[in-house]
């Protein structure tokens, strides 16, 4: 008989039962397919996140019984308690990944586990239940592997897929969430740029605050996103696509918009380039992107294979260095990245009345991000091996 | 030909109506009361915000038709697409009310026109629609009238109300929601302390910050309590019920919990007392108990009556400050006020392995907390008048 004595030290809530609630398990998975798939949308037309594959993959927790039957279901709304924690105290975490065919033909995923381990870490933040993000993936994988007709086979296009945690108590005192919703929906997308790449404008905001010590800006967590429309609105006011975020009196650059911040710096003898973004310093969220622009700049390999000499680092770097490094020639390429985009190259960079203008190139982009969205690109479509990333839904 | 040119101006999402979208308009409100209404639970069985009554009062933004025509139908849950920005980015704000039946049985609210003001500033941070909340004011006060039925009529009893704005775009892109869903939702609720009042304890908390300059802490929003309910564990399994939320190198005292806080120190030449709380400086939130303590303890015939000589600040003060009245005998009452518990009073203080222990009370309270706690429940239960601070829904 299973007997777990810590069974009700989940969320830090009493709970009278004896027995373990059960965990996410992904061999209890339940297929009810559509009877009604819904025709495609010509590639051409899709755009970013708006329309949805035939399918959702969802499973929800009780603190009694635990993750209940996974289900893969026909996409449809969720029916929630007005008063649940998830409308009320916002107990909510999402990812963001995509899904690409191959040259095989086979759905592929790009570095997935980062997300699962990253979901798991904002599940914790926010006292959501647990559960084992290896046996979310391989659902996933079936997800992808089930609605994998509207992945758009063309470069540049993806299925969009978007993991989210909800916290469903329904009781109004301020308490941990230990019931909760867990589900996965997907959205065919087209390229971020449908003309081709350009690049985006920032301005640089001090004012409002994405994140602070202490804070949650290292995790996905969704109330990091509502305190920033106002200031992207403000922005988009003024002429500039994005926000800079900048942090603390001397104006640290930490995040642009919703994406990781790149600079490229000449280096003063020659010596090759610095490529620079904020340091993990839990003000900054650990995108995998990020990782994955540091990981490919660092390589020997990639350095050789486009004759670059780059030097990176998780360095903190302000407005004024942006400034003195733009005044000198040195500022060379600007760069948001992030999951959706994958790499943007800034043009212009606003700041107390004044613009720091960055070089123009033809392609829209500038040799090292082009260099870096190409191999990334091709790592994703699967055209290139590189340590792994690309995994196959099989 | 009511023509609009800047119709599409709201939430800087372009739009192609020509019509200004339609204002919330309480004239316009449709009832449908429940053929099942619920039996009463007990009072004495009531805890907070656990039931709620028969009906709710909801209303949806669409950024072409605006504000529809809104409705009290039967309690239910609400049906959304997985997508949506409120589970996606968080644009969900709130408010906290209470309904009081008063001497004359006609149910009451306290002061509800600084919750129509703060929840427009709170929907206006989010880049959420613009409504006039006097109107939304007539609708609540006629939603309390149908179910004052779950208005106990009983003391320290009330009937919670929650009103909710929460996102509905359904596009995954960050931007603002230029869709929304507003809805009241009503809960009978008991005392805080339903076995008499007794004093809490908090632990001081710095290396998790509730609310920072440039945040979102002085406004009602959902994402300001997600992030609290880790440190809220740990501090309950470190033996202290709420925490009490520092900020700074200084170790300035912020709020305790989800309330204001207020601390009650004995002035050195025997001139009476200070009554303290922080500043309204951007990270701390406006509260009404908040507003209304600090209006009764400034006021002339609140002190006469109750024989103090009591001097109102708002000004920042830190661990150290409170340690050090603490050692001189001077601190003698501690305070969590807000909507929910009205004014709890806190007999322990935790911070870096220390305890700071406050004089303890036959009543549970201290004197000035005793006489403000009384003279509020009495003006919001109708017994006492105060510049108009009960309204009587009518």
């Amino acid at each position: 008989m299973a007997i777990e004595t810590n069974g009700g030290a989940l969320n830090g809530s009493v709970s009278h039962n004896k027995v373990a609630p059960a965990p996410l398990d992904a061999s209890k998975l339940k297929i009810t397919l559509t009877d009604f798939p819904k025709s495609l949308q010509r590639p051409e037309e899709l755009r970013f996140g708006q329309t949805y594959s035939d399918h959702m993959l969802i499973v929800s927790f009780d603190p009694v019984t635990g993750w209940s039957t996974p289900e893969i279901k026909p996409y449809g709304p969720l029916s929630l308690e007005p008063s649940s924690s998830c409308f009320q105290y916002c107990t909510n975490v999402f990812e963001g990944m995509k899904a690409y065919v191959g040259p095989d033909g086979k759905p592929r995923l790009f570095r997935p586990e980062l997300n699962m381990r990253r979901l798991e870490r904002s599940a914790g933040r926010f006292v959501l239940p647990p559960f084992d993000g290896d046996e979310l993936l391989k659902m996933i994988k079936r997800f992808v592997q089930i609605d994998s007709r509207w992945i758009p086979n063309r470069e540049g296009h993806s299925l969009y897929l978007r993991p989210t945690i909800i916290g469903t108590r329904t009781a109004l005192g301020v308490m941990a969430s230990e019931s909760a919703m867990l589900y996965v929906i997907a959205t065919p997308s087209g390229p971020y740029f449908p003309q081709g790449l350009r690049p985006i404008s920032l301005l640089g905001v001090k004012d409002t605050v994405r994140a602070w010590p202490g804070g949650t800006g290292g995790h996905k967590v969704g109330g990091n996103y509502a305190p920033g429309l106002l200031p992207q609105k403000i922005a988009a006011e003024n002429g500039y696509e994005q926000v800079l975020w900048l942090f603390g009196d001397d104006n640290r650059v930490t995040e642009a918009g919703v994406m990781n911040f790149f600079v490229i710096v000449k280096r003063e003898n020659d010596d090759g380039l610095d490529v620079i973004t904020p340091p993990l310093n839990g003000t900054i969220l650990p995108g995998i992107t990020r990782d994955s622009c540091l990981a490919l700049a660092s390589s020997p390999s990639f350095q050789e294979s486009n004759s670059f000499r780059l030097h990176t680092h998780e360095l903190e770097f302000t407005m004024a260095d942006l400034a003195e490094w733009s005044a000198q020639g040195r500022l060379l390429e600007a760069l948001s990245v992030g999951t959706a985009a994958i790499i943007a190259s800034v043009d212009r960079i606003g700041f107390e009345g004044k613009d720091i203008t960055l070089p123009s190139y033809k392609a829209g982009m500038g040799p090292v991000g082009w260099a870096l969205r190409e191999k990334i690109v091709a790592i994703q479509e699967g055209r290139e091996e590189w340590e792994g990333w690309s995994v196959v839904c099989d």
